[in-house]
């Protein structure tokens, strides 16, 4: 079994805080929403420090990190009825573990391609950005 | 509790299929060498039918998807000594679901943009598609 890392010392990395705006913590993970209304589009953080990979966390936090991946698709599908649902872990310009789930349309900015680089990024309107938050939250059971 | 999707009606999709060397099977996967010496990239596909998200696998069979991510992860960074990781179920194109775990170098064709559309796939040449299958069965216990 992995040793878990500290959660003492998390703080979330400064490019993620700029680029989301907070939904609520799970019991493993931070829950952002990024502020793209290209498309539906969360991020969770594990409240680990120090940890850039999904490996690098203990085995039960890699369950937890699956349910919580799991409970947010399910959510965000839901929510927003998407074709389907991009979930990943790249960090290659961010190092600070952070699993992207995205809802995506076949009509959406980017589709078929991934929605990294493909469009810039589009700030929601603040009708449009609580509506969501609003849902996120609710279904979540987080504030 | 989600039921599990059968594995008795499981085939491989084709692109899938033609993109791809196999490697072997792990209790839940089938794991796939994509024939692309840019990045060392294996593809692992749930031996399940008819599904296209991991929210779609039961409950067990994401805890084993998880648990053989983290196996191929880290022996593949063992085998090459990536810089980073990245993992992600995507989809946009085929359907079938399927993980992308690619050991990801500062040097490598792409960096630090996802492998995605990034460059072409360059085939391996047969000395080293041979070594890496190699490495890969033996660490991974498959044939």
């Amino acid at each position: 079994m992995a040793r878990d890392p500290a959660e003492s010392d998390f703080t979330l990395d400064p490019q993620l805080a700029r680029d989301t705006i907070p939904v609520g913590d799970l019991p493993l993970c931070r829950v952002l929403l990024m502020n793209d209304a290209n498309y539906p589009w969360l991020i969770l953080v594990p409240r680990r420090a120090g940890v850039s990979e999904i490996v690098d966390l203990g085995d039960d936090a890699q369950v937890q990190l699956t349910a919580e991946i799991a409970q947010t698709s399910r959510i965000l599908k839901d929510i927003t009825r998407c074709d389907k649902l991009n979930v990943a872990a790249i960090g290659n310009v961010v190092s600070q573990l952070h699993v992207h789930v995205v809802a995506r349309f076949r009509s959406d900015a980017a589709w078929p391609k991934p929605v990294w680089g493909a469009v810039p990024a589009k700030a929601y309107d603040g009708a449009a950005r609580t509506a969501l938050l609003t849902s996120l939250r609710q279904d979540l059971a987080v504030q």
